[in-house]
C-alpha cells in the first residue's frame, strides 16, 4: 500500500498538518522556514525578531513599544534579517517589519490585530500589565456578535459584541452594563481585536478587582453595519466621510435609543443609573461626553479616554457654550458616581483635555484625572480599561 | 480660537478619523496612499489589484482564483504596480502580493482572513457564489464565541462558536444543529474568517433553501484552547505537534463527551438524531468518519469534505479492516438520511477518497457524491457547505 505509506510518513513527520494547508504556489519552507521564529521573547523580556528575506537589502522593525516609533535596524546573515530588542516593559503592542520601506506583518507570527485600516502583528510581552491583557486560565466570559434593529441609524441590522461574564449562563443574577465606543475610524472589532476588552474583564474579574459585568462593544461609524469583514463588500468607498457621519450625533442617539433598549430587554440587567457605565477613546471619548451631557440621569460611571473639549474647539458657529455649561450642570447635579478621564502626556489631543478640565473646574464638575506617559493608542486604552473598570458599580 | 480651526479645518476635511489612527512613524499618505484602490472589481468581474512600492523592482498578485496558482506579474508606473486580473468567476478568494519575492498583504484592503498560519487579504466577487458568501441585507444570525469545559480534553476551558439562527432570541423554538469542523494545523476560527459559515447560513435561509438551524464550530486541535489571539501567548511552540494529536482519537471523544451535551443543555435543541448533523474537510472529514462510525445512532447527517480512506491509508499496524467494515455496517443499519462525499478533482487526496468510495461500494453503503473542480481549499469547503446545508432536516 504505496500510498498509505507516503500518508503514514507525512504523519510521522508531522508535515501532513502543513500539506494540508498549502498553498502550492509558495512553498511553506519559503514563506515560513521552521528553524527561525519571530517574536522570540526573552526570560528578560528582551525581543528577538527574525525575517528571511533573501532578496531584500534592509530591513527594520518598528512597534508601539518605542514613544518615538524609533524602528529598530535589522542585520542580515545569509537570508535572514534579526534584531533584538529591549527588554520591553510587559504590555501588548503592535509592530510592522518594514522590508526596503514597505510595512509588512511579520510572517512568522500567527497573532495579527486590526484597528480601522491598521492590521499588524500583535506582540505579547508578560510579566506585569501584560498578564492582564493575555488569555490566563481563569474562567472566561463568553463574547458573542449580535446584530440588532437601528431605526435610529437605518433600517438595516447593526452588529456590535456583548460580553458577558463568566457564569452568567449559569445563574439568574442580573448585572450592570458598560458600554464601550472606540475611536474614529475603527469600529466594533477594535475592543476586541487590540482592545482585548474580554480578556481584561476576564482576568480583573478572577482578581476580584472588577465587578462581574455585562459589556457592550458597538460600533460608533453610522456609515457601517460593521467591520469589514462583516459588511456586503464591494460597496462604494464611504471610509473618507466617515468622521463627519461619526461626529454628527446620529450614533449617540442611537446609543440610547436602540442599543441600550436592545441590552435591557435582552439579558439580565440591572436597568438602572447606577448600574450603567459608558466610556470610549479619541471619537468614542466625545460620543460618551455627547451622551452623558445630554442623557444626565442615565449613567452614573462615566469615562472619558484620550479625548478633549472637542465641541467647542470645532469652532461650530452653531457652538454654544452657555447651552453647554448648562448641560454639564444637569450632568453635575444628577452626581455622577465616577467621572473618569485618560490623558497620555504624549496624545495630540493633551492641550484639548486642558481646555476640557478648565471647563469642568470652571463650574466646578467634580473628576478624576489619570496622566500616563503615553500616546493616542491602544497602550493607553488597555490601560484606562484596566484601571476604570475596578471603579465601577462599587 | 487657532486651534479649534485647526480641528474643524482636519474634520472638514475628513482627515481627523486618519489622524486618530496615525502612528507617526510611517505617514498614512506613504502606507496608503488615498489616490490608489485596490482591489477594485470592475462591473465585468475583473478586478484591478495596485501597491505602492517605490523601491521594489518586481510585483506580482497571486490567489485562489488561479487553478495552478499562477501569479499575475505587476506592471510599474512610477511608484505604484498595477495590475488587472479576470474577469474572476463569482466567490471569495484568499490572495498575497509578492514584493522582490515576499508574500505580503494588500496593504489597501482592510479585509484579512486567517486559517492556521496563514493570513491572506481577501477578494469577494459578486453575482454567483461570491453573493452565497457575502454579508447581504437579511436577517442574520449571531455568533457567539463560548467556553466550556472539557474534561475529556484537559483541565482548562476550550473556545467553540455557536451560529444561532435569525429569530431564535425571540422564539421559543427549538432547533436542529449541525456540527461543523476545521481541518489540519487550522482553529475555531477557520469557518467564521475564511468559511463564512454564519453568513453562508444566512443568506441560504433568508432564501429558504436551509432550514434554521444551530452551527456549532469546534476547535479540533486539543494541544490549544483556541485560535492563536484566544490563548496564552508565549506558551513553548507545540504547533508542529498538533497533527499527530489531532488524529489521536481525543477531539472526536470531547465532541461526543463535552461538546454535545453542553449544547443540549444551554440551547433549545431537537436533541435526536435525525436533528443532529456533523461535517467538516480534511481532518475535520477524518475525525466526522471517526465520529459516526463509532457512534452509528448518533446523527443522520454526515459530510465528508476532501477527505478520503486516511484510517486505512495509516497502514497503521492497528488497523482493522475487518472492523472498520463492521463499524461501517453498523452505521449503514442506522440508516442515516444523508452521507454526503465532497471531493475536488484536483485535491492530493482524491486517490484516497476513490479507495473510501471502493470500501463503501463494497458492503452496499448509501451516499452522495460531489465531485467540483476545484482544489483542497476553502473555495471548494464554502461550496460544499452552500450545497451540503439544503440537505440537512428535511
Amino acid at each position: 500500500m504505496k500510498k498509505g505509506s507516503f500518508l503514514l510518513q507525512k504523519i510521522k513527520n508531522g508535515l501532513l498538518g502543513a500539506a494540508i494547508l498549502v498553498t502550492p504556489y509558495l512553498a511553506e519552507a519559503q514563506r515560513r522556514p521552521s528553524n527561525i521564529s519571530s517574536p522570540e521573547v526573552l526570560p528578560d523580556n528582551s525581543v528577538i525578531f527574525r525575517i528571511k528575506a533573501p532578496n531584500a537589502t534592509k530591513a527594520q522593525v518598528v512597534g508601539t513599544w518605542s514613544r518615538g516609533f524609533k524602528p529598530n535596524e535589522m542585520v542580515k546573515k545569509d537570508s535572514v534579517f534579526e534584531v533584538k530588542v529591549g527588554p520591553i516593559q510587559s504590555d501588548m503592542y503592535e509592530y510592522d517589519i518594514i522590508v526596503d520601506g514597505l510595512p509588512m506583518l511579520d510572517p512568522l507570527n500567527k497573532t495579527v490585530t486590526r484597528d480601522g485600516a491598521w492590521i499588524q502583528s500583535r506582540l505579547m510581552v508578560p510579566g506585569g500589565l501584560g498578564d492582564i491583557i493575555d488569555v490566563k486560565p481563569v474562567p472566561h466570559g463568553d463574547l458573542k456578535a449580535v446584530w440588532y434593529d437601528s431605526p435610529t441609524v437605518g433600517t438595516e441590522q447593526r452588529r456590535m459584541f456583548i460580553y458577558t461574564p463568566p457564569g452568567y449562563d449559569k445563574s439568574n443574577k442580573k448585572y450592570p452594563v458598560m458600554y464601550l465606543l472606540h475611536g474614529g475610524g475603527g469600529d466594533e472589532e477594535g475592543w476586541v481585536s487590540r482592545g482585548r476588552a474580554n480578556y481584561i474583564l476576564d482576568n480583573l474579574i478572577a482578581a476580584k478587582k472588577t465587578e462581574p459585568m455585562i459589556v457592550v462593544i458597538t460600533n460608533g461609524d453610522v456609515n457601517n453595519i460593521g467591520a469589514p469583514l462583516d459588511r456586503p463588500a464591494n460597496l462604494p468607498k464611504k471610509d473618507n466621510t466617515g468622521i463627519g457621519a461619526m461626529a454628527a450625533g446620529v450614533f449617540e442617539k442611537s446609543l440610547v435609543k436602540d442599543v441600550i433598549p436592545y441590552i435591557e430587554s435582552n439579558y439580565r440587567v440591572i436597568a438602572d443609573a447606577d448600574h450603567r457605565a459608558v466610556t470610549g477613546f479619541s471619537m468614542g471619548g466625545f460620543h460618551t461626553q455627547n451622551i452623558t451631557n445630554a442623557n444626565p440621569t442615565m449613567f452614573k460611571y462615566i469615562g472619558v479616554m484620550s479625548m478633549g473639549l472637542w465641541s467647542a474647539a470645532r469652532n461650530d458657529p452653531n457652538f454654544d457654550k452657555t447651552a453647554y455649561i448648562a448641560q454639564l450642570k444637569a450632568l453635575q447635579k444628577a452626581n455622577p458616581k465616577v467621572y473618569w478621564i485618560g490623558m497620555g502626556t504624549d496624545d495630540f489631543l493633551y492641550k484639548s483635555c486642558v481646555e476640557l478640565r478648565k471647563v469642568y473646574d470652571e463650574i466646578g464638575f467634580k473628576y478624576i484625572y489619570r496622566e500616563n506617559i503615553g500616546n493616542h493608542d491602544w497602550n493607553s486604552w488597555r490601560l484606562y480599561l484596566s484601571e476604570f473598570t475596578p471603579l465601577l458599580f462599587k
